[in-house]
């Protein structure tokens, strides 16, 4: 066996995805499972998801090698702060938040010397969630992103580098800063500029005569503005900084297409436009 | 047979499509295709989708019930009155484009009495393009618009609406600035931004290891950012001024976003994404 216990807290898509992932590698002696909802770890239990479970955190966490923090992005400071009474010597705290800097920051000032804190990001997920929707090849090929900081625990890193291997992803190291800049770009403005799309719509005063009509391109962006506005407000919450220079650039291009418009400069606007295209084809 | 002959300018997607599906319903005596490529008439003739073919308008429009313009926006008014002379009495001249005030000013102000206009817009359309995508049941259970204006003769409309209808599309009459106010935001829109949104990307520095972690929300856009600089060249101008309000109105949807981040005031955040993620259930 690779591990002796892991405690996964959350088992919602990724928590859960990540328990079958690990029960099915044969590498971890125990799987504990940590959910408020007792449906959940009974649903966990009953498909062998998880070895043990419970609703209370404190139960659980002795003894673990790696407690991994799969909540929604705004309760993991305090969820990790939760476990520093109660984790044994040694133990690894990791978490799967979509933003690292402001976690990082939350979490290393209180961090006891007894324990390991190392961030992580894996970039899988669906349009589901929930434990029901828990599959065993979801980091399968997928990246995982850890962002040491310089406090980070070396072999701590190597470890949870280890457990993500483990469920087949390609894991990846960068500093907390540039991954809030990379993920406020290309996944945080995405969801902003789709919310506003829909939006725009909905505040034009026919709106319900346009959503008739939202498969001339609308559509494509339902999905993403679809996304749970909980989960949204904490990741844009955690990641204002970042995220507001992402808006700021967007803003920018879009400005340059409406005044090439405006200015009928017809070649700058069709040169906005090929450059945007090409992209896709180097994708 | 319902109709005499249909000459189609323009062998693309939707031209090719038309044809096919006309040619498949058997209600039209004889498919004239126009297309300046010879390979595109030569593939369109091998394949049964027309019955003869040209490079050369003027060949054959002579005696058509209806002339179908699916050429580019751009060309679709120069491409009207390049027939005004050689069409005969009583020819339905139609389009297929996607904005239709500018394009019923040119053509109407000029129209001979002899000829009508019918503006149209099929709300259909794939990734693909070309001769080789067409489909004869592209147009099934799809809306197709039709912008009639105080000067369009209601005979015609009607003989439009039936060669609409024998595709299988569910036939709709608006009129052209409401039609242009609708696609300036549900479609023309949702482009610009997705345009603008890739060329932020590319605007940063650093964008080449952006586009590696495109999977994360970015790539939902590329798709549609790929359509062709061309195309939407000529619909954005041919739809300025619609347009140009539809980018007012998403800048402000977007800046209440924004102001909501910067403010801190994640209740009023929340609140936007609601907005946006309660419309992909109610479509």
């Amino acid at each position: 066996m690779q591990f002796n216990k892991i405690t996964i807290i959350g088992l919602g898509l990724i928590g859960g995805s990540l328990a079958l992932a690990l029960k099915e590698s044969n590498k971890v002696e125990r799987i504990v499972g940590i959910d408020p909802n007792i449906e959940t770890i009974e649903y966990a239990l009953g498909n062998g998801i998880i070895d043990t479970g419970s609703p209370e955190i404190n139960d659980c966490v002795e003894g673990a090698d790696i407690v991994v923090i799969s909540t929604h992005v705004g309760i993991i400071p305090n969820t990790a702060k939760s476990l520093f009474q109660s984790a044994s010597e040694g133990t690894i705290i990791t978490d799967v938040g979509s933003v690292k800097s402001s976690i990082l920051k939350a979490i290393e000032e209180d961090l006891p010397e007894k324990l390991h804190f190392v961030a992580g990001h894996p970039i899988a997920g669906t349009e589901n969630s929930g434990i029901k929707s828990a599959d065993a090849n979801l980091f399968k090929g997928r990246r995982c992103i850890l962002t040491p900081t310089e406090k980070t625990d070396s072999a701590s890193i190597n470890k949870i580098k280890l457990m993500w291997e483990t469920v087949g992803s390609e894991v990846h190291k960068m500093d907390p800063e540039t991954h809030d800049h990379i993920f406020g770009i290309v996944s945080h403005l995405p969801h902003v500029v789709a919310y506003a799309l829909i939006n725009s719509v909905l505040n034009t005063k026919d709106s319900e005569q346009l959503m008739d009509f939202a498969g001339g391109g609308l559509k494509d962006y339902t999905r993403v503005a679809a996304s749970s506005p909980d989960m949204w407000t904490e990741i844009f919450k955690a990641n204002k900084d970042h995220l507001l220079e992402a808006i700021s650039i967007f803003k920018n291009s879009i400005e340059d297409i409406e005044t090439a418009i405006q200015n009928e400069d017809f070649d700058k606007l069709k040169k906005e436009l090929e450059k945007a295209a090409r992209t896709k084809r180097s994708l």
